[in-house]
């Protein structure tokens, strides 16, 4: 065990339901009767959660999926956006840091985050999917980043940061001024959903990804991840150098090694993430 | 009256038609012999026009179209590039300058602009409307970037900066390389186009787009503008902090309250854009 | 002969075929039996092949292709992979250098340069692909991020750099981490192949391209590109500054004037690439 990796064991958590198992961290928001809307503590455990999470040794991949008919129907109106009216204006800004802080969390995560899409991601939950890195949709699922339909603006915890990287500056202005909602067919169309299937098939669809993902290159996954989150901050010349000391890095690591053992006997590699 | 808009009412306009109506403004272009070929004094007064247009209060939302069969078919070839064959090194950079200053006031205008493209919109005229937020197209209507064809580079008034944030850079390389002709269908397909209607529904199309943008939550709406375009040159978590002071600004403000005073009586909001 | 154009002939090269002729030069890929997997000789020559090209005055346009059923299987196994098992940490890194040095001289070379991806482009061989200019497919040809699969993080050579401005963040997490085919007809959905012909017609179809780009406003389609390449780097402002000075500069020059002749007298420009 490196003495770099938490020694505590990771947490329980009231505000949603969390569970590891074979190297799977599933995250099911957990409030059915509201489509999972956040609240206040939900947003900070999150937050907490995810900063914490890869200290963790037998974690490989985040699953962030909502349970019911929904996947997030973003910051509740009475529990937050309420009250919010009355709070002052350094309270607001701590308000927004934290949920601003939930996205940066999500893509400074060196870990793959898969967000399972079970049904609306709206408001913060649909800048929450587009943090992760697999959008795995069903087919009745739907994103609409609304915040321009509670009068405030689009840009809200780095999504117009994010979407016009994904889907390009035409396409996020749209989504982004008008609030309107998007189908998992369009968003697939548009590079917003990595994958879209029957709704009944959507558990096993996630479930199937995270295990290629906890059982595969872990420390090759996560290192793609934390490059394609840095070089979109990057020019050419910075990225190529950090691509070759990386790389450098990585060709004395184990699992590359096994790759070439295993190439050589003909079999399968055994990768160890390491 | 806020003490820092501007006092004098907005000019007339001598170069192109120019209209204001219920918050909407909107540009025509006026040489439709010409297909609506820009001269000096066209490029000098848009480049005026959008500079000065978010001090007048009575502005939500700008719209430029063309009179006739053709959006906008580029720098006049008498009157534009005739005339540069005679300057010198001042006046061509002088000349230069102020075609990209044109593109610089778009994108930094604080107001929704929808390019409402009726038919050809070619080299300076295809910037123009890249450089706008919402592209809604006739389908009759075309792009075509075609500055190598006049032998100048495709990098003209920032394409090359934002056509590959809008359709990704091997689609920007072939379509500013090349200057062939992109039709509606193709440039929906791309992310290039907003919206594709028949040709005798853009004029509809256009104005239902810019009533819904001047009568809604135009404070939101140009804070969203504003910060896609500044977080196109953002790190990630530069943007997410400027996100998050911004949004906590935005919940201070007179559309937000209204939505939850709105959403508590079970009415709809009645959005005043402050 | 300008006094700053290479004064020595280009010279043979060794590791893969090399022609020259009317202005478009051909590197072919020539280890038919290995699908053309690259050795270390490859990777140092085509370094300086592409550093050195934009000096010769009689070359235009590059082309790269591949022998037989493949156009490039990445890095040789035995070749490479295997030699990396003995390597030292300065050698490791003077390799991963290296091959990110093909791709920093592929982007800045100022010619454009067409990739005619004729069969498998995996690892190294799928960036090298990525960091041309166009890419003509054809139809049986393949992409391959296949860099995980061998335990490496599939940021190499700068492609987690690249693909995300190709195709957006999330599609390039998907084929950067899973490191899956993508076939020909999907990298044109998505925007990673500019063409896909059937692979009876992708000789001609490159040799129609490269004819076209040698035979026109060459300094015109070399400054686009060049543009294109730096302003992924710069701020809005910068860009459009960049594009206002360069566009000036090439009102100056032979082909813009050629083009206004030309014009005026009713017939085609005859460029001469200055």
């Amino acid at each position: 065990m490196s003495p770099f990796r938490a020694t505590a064991p990771l947490k329980e958590w009231e505000h949603f339901e969390f569970t590891v198992a074979d190297g799977v961290a599933t995250v099911t928001l957990d409030r059915p009767e509201k489509l999972n809307a956040l609240t206040f503590e939900v947003y900070a455990d999150l937050r907490d959660l995810i900063i914490e999470l890869p200290q963790h040794d037998d974690v490989r991949v985040l699953v962030i999926t909502g349970r019911g008919r929904g996947f997030c129907s973003g910051g509740d109106v009475e529990e937050i956006i309420g009250e919010l009216q009355k709070f002052e204006t350094a309270e607001l800004l701590e308000f927004t840091r934290m949920t601003g802080a939930v996205v940066k969390a999500l893509r400074e995560c060196p870990l793959p985050v898969i967000a399972a899409v079970n049904g609306v991601a709206a408001g913060a939950g649909s800048v929450i999917a587009l943090a992760s890195d697999f959008r795995l949709l069903a087919k009745s699922a739907k994103f609409a980043f609304l915040f321009t339909k509670v009068g405030l603006a689009g840009a809200d915890m780095g999504s117009a940061y994010l979407l016009p990287r994904l889907v390009g500056l035409g396409r996020a202005t749209e989504l982004l001024i008008l609030g309107d909602k998007v189908s998992a067919e369009r968003a697939s169309e548009i590079g917003l959903a990595s994958q879209v299937v029957d709704d009944s098939e959507l558990p096993a669809a996630a479930s199937a990804l995270a295990r290629r993902l906890a059982d595969g290159p872990a420390l090759a996954y996560a290192t793609t991840k934390v490059l394609l989150t840095r070089e979109l901050d990057m020019d050419l010349g910075s990225a190529i150098e950090l691509e070759a000391i990386t790389q450098a890095l990585l060709m004395t690591a184990k699992d590359h090694k096994e790759f070439y053992a295993a190439w050589t006997a003909g079999r399968e590699p055994r990768w160890t993430g390491r």
